[in-house]
């Protein structure tokens, strides 16, 4: 690749209370996709040439200029905190149900099914290109308990270009006998293969690897005390996913299975799983010991309103867990979520505080405990937020130099297609930011960018077409 | 037109607790868009020359055919039973206020601007072909204030084929000095006139008019106690739609502008404005007074949980509307409401049904009071609950012979090219159902159907570019 220098409207989440907004930035991102340098208000392109001189070019033909167009803005692409890719077939249906008999009725009969690599390659190819193509450049995604159905999925993402933590579910009790684990042995030994086979896969030449592999205890439930031990004991350097309570009685099914355990907490923290590295999926019902213990071990929540509303799960208290300074990102969680979109978690968890904030309480804890969110909160939840549960905040989430270029060139414009977002011609960068959150979908997104290459998008598929 | 007959797979709502799903069903459709028959069961296309000569054709060469592809069924077009044309291009913003804040910030300053009626125009246009592309067969709309821009908002949904009820904003008090009318004898001319207009539009040749007026006083705060009674002594064939107990401030102001009056509801009782043919958005905050009153009058209520959601309004208890048998059926309020699909109100409505279930309570009242809202609970709200508020059950919502074919074509197969809607080839039509409504959009709407006629649709529109 070439250099490249990105000139036009940019959104660049700062934190929870602010963002930028600069009609007209230039932004420039090296041939390794990292970028180099970003000018805040270049408004005028007759002075372009000065200020690429300035950063070292000798002239506009040394670079790649991107120039967006009406209607079009960058954004930092979106971080999917928690998925499972064999999930998605299932994605619509099972509403009707809460987790544990949604687990049994629709979730295990379709896992079960990725023994099967064929199926499970050509399922994967579409999971990863529709994640993709909806705007989300780092996944968190969960696969079946399958090896072989798991190393299909990390070569599709490393095929694709998106980055991502792939993992197997370690579940080795409380399963069905079609889909369970034969022991913690064996459970132990697929995950060492699979993080070797993930770790022989990445060969980017710089910053970390696009694909990394990660612990993915399904929840305590689906483990047996060994088997927690010995994840927590293979390298710290390893992320962890996992469930938290999400739902009462998984809640109260988990008290009865670790009776020696202090809480739902204690039982990851107790076996070496709560980390700095650890992202913890809904923790709808944590108690305040529990989000003490969170926050001390610097673990991170996975905030997935589509999953805990259409679950009846709950609704997650996630001002409150701002205002403690736990590190929130959002997960589409399908299919107990029913979109790929992180568009769509950013409208439910608007939705979710909202619905806090209407059932009162707690507004004297802080700027964020039950109110609702802001859109500045909304876009660094879809982004920074994501990027620091996943612990990776120094390489993704926001446009900085010496981070690399993932990112999404949005287009609200009418030619979109989109007959749901309606952008007049003269909007301000922060008005079609707030449509597109609002009422932008996969249309809305041309191009998707990870590390400087572009992987999808409308643009993408049309020249691919 | 010539007499069709539709081929294939077909769901029909029939009641709150149930619908049809016919994998093979056959439809016949007469020349004015008339249902004449329906064969729920015709397995083999080789017994369709029999099947058409008992229904009185000679051949097959009397008909249009229209056998559907693998992934496609027929639906009842949806009905929208509230939103606000002149408010779309503020889609997506302002979700950080309450409602009469939003009023004065948002909504009012772009409601002006459709005293041009060139801007009106243009505007409108694009309104309802959004509105019709995604699958609303029957809508609700309020106009802006303006005689001139409504009369526009007509021709253009009369032109376009929609069935409509349109009506202009009757608000003379407690509004924008911009924005307010006169007096109530100019605001009652004007309302005439407008019906008169309206009346003259019509011509279709059987069943009652596509597009006709609707009274539109825009909610209590906003009329004085003479210009509600000069509407409700206008001809009482005359539908109403207004605003009720959507927000706690709003519901307070309403008490002290009309102390003598018992209740909200009262209101418009005491003025002659709840009757049969009477829709009331929201109701979100009734009390059981009220909704007994409602109940006694027939009025219907149209349930607009994206907006209820979005300006927090608070979460309408739906299911003890249905189980006290009030009509109920859905909005989508834009822009009040972020969306102008009827999908993501049905989306909407079941997270806000979960979100009481959550808070408890009241489950011994019925099948619904505080419980989730099932499939063909929401499949009813969108159709035939929808016609029941609009006073046309006996027109559409439902397959039915001697109602209008009214529908909705939905492809759900790969190829509508919407990446959140992931159904497998040998799906049921009951899955294929619910994947469309938690994951459908604008793409999987192939055809829309009003009164035998395609008006909209994926494929409508790639014939007409
Ligand atoms: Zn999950
Ligand atoms: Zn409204």
């Amino acid at each position: 690749m070439s250099p490249t220098v990105y000139y036009g409207p940019l959104v660049n989440p700062k934190n929870l209370h602010e963002y930028q907004a600069l009609p007209h930035a230039l932004l420039g991102v090296s041939s390794a996709g990292i970028i180099e340098w970003i000018e805040p208000d270049v408004p005028d392109s007759s002075v372009l040439q000065d200020v690429l001189v300035k950063h070292g070019y000798t002239s506009v033909e040394d670079v790649k200029i991107v120039e967006l167009r009406r209607g079009e803005f960058l954004l930092p692409g979106f971080i999917d905190t928690h998925t499972h890719a064999p999930q998605f077939p299932n994605t619509g249906i099972g509403q009707q149900y809460e987790l544990l008999d949604w687990l049994q009725n629709v979730t295990f009969p379709m896992e079960a099914k990725f023994a099967d690599v064929a199926f499970a390659r050509d399922a994967y190819k579409r999971v990863v290109r529709r994640v993709l193509d909806s705007g989300t450049t780092t996944c968190c995604y969960y696969g079946s308990l399958h090896l072989d159905a798991t190393k299909e999925l990390a070569n599709i993402v490393n095929d694709a270009g998106q980055r991502a933590f792939v993992g197997k579910c370690n579940m080795n009790r409380n399963s069905p006998d079609n889909y369970v684990e034969a022991s913690a042995e064996s459970s132990i030994a697929d995950t060492k293969t699979l993080i070797s086979y993930i770790n022989g896969l990445t060969s980017t030449s710089s910053g970390p690897p696009l694909v990394q592999p990660i612990l993915t205890p399904r929840f305590a439930i689906s483990c047996t005390s060994p088997l927690l031990s010995s994840l927590g004991s293979l390298d710290p350097s390893l992320r962890v996913q996992t469930h938290i309570s999400e739902n009462p009685s998984e809640v109260a099914f988990t008290h009865s299975l670790f009776p020696a355990c202090a809480s739902y907490t204690a039982v990851y923290d107790t076996h070496g799983l709560l980390r700095h590295n650890t992202i913890l999926a809904h923790g709808v019902h944590l108690t305040d010991e529990e989000l003490d213990l969170i926050k001390t071990r610097e673990a991170g929540i996975s905030h997935c309103p589509t999953s805990n509303f259409n679950l009846s799960s709950g609704v997650a208290p996630v001002g409150s867990w701002l205002d403690r300074g736990i590190k929130v990102g959002l997960g589409t969680d399908v299919s107990g979520g029913f979109s790929p979109s992180i568009l769509t978690a950013v409208q439910h968890a608007s939705i979710a505080s909202k619905v806090v904030s209407l059932n009162g309480g707690g507004k004297d804890k802080g700027p964020f405990t039950g109110r609702q969110l802001t859109i500045p909160a909304l876009l660094f939840l879809a982004t920074l937020g994501g990027a620091q549960v996943c612990d990776l905040a120094s390489t993704v989430g926001s446009f900085e130099p010496g981070k690399a270029f993932d990112a999404l060139l949005v287009n609200t414009d009418e030619s979109a297609g989109n007959p749901g977002l309606w952008v007049a011609g003269e909007s301000s960068v922060e008005t079609r930011l707030e449509q597109f959150l609002f009422c932008g979908d996969d249309r809305n997104v041309k191009e998707v960018y990870v590390q400087g290459r572009v992987v999808g998008g409308t643009a993408f598929r049309a020249r691919a077409s």
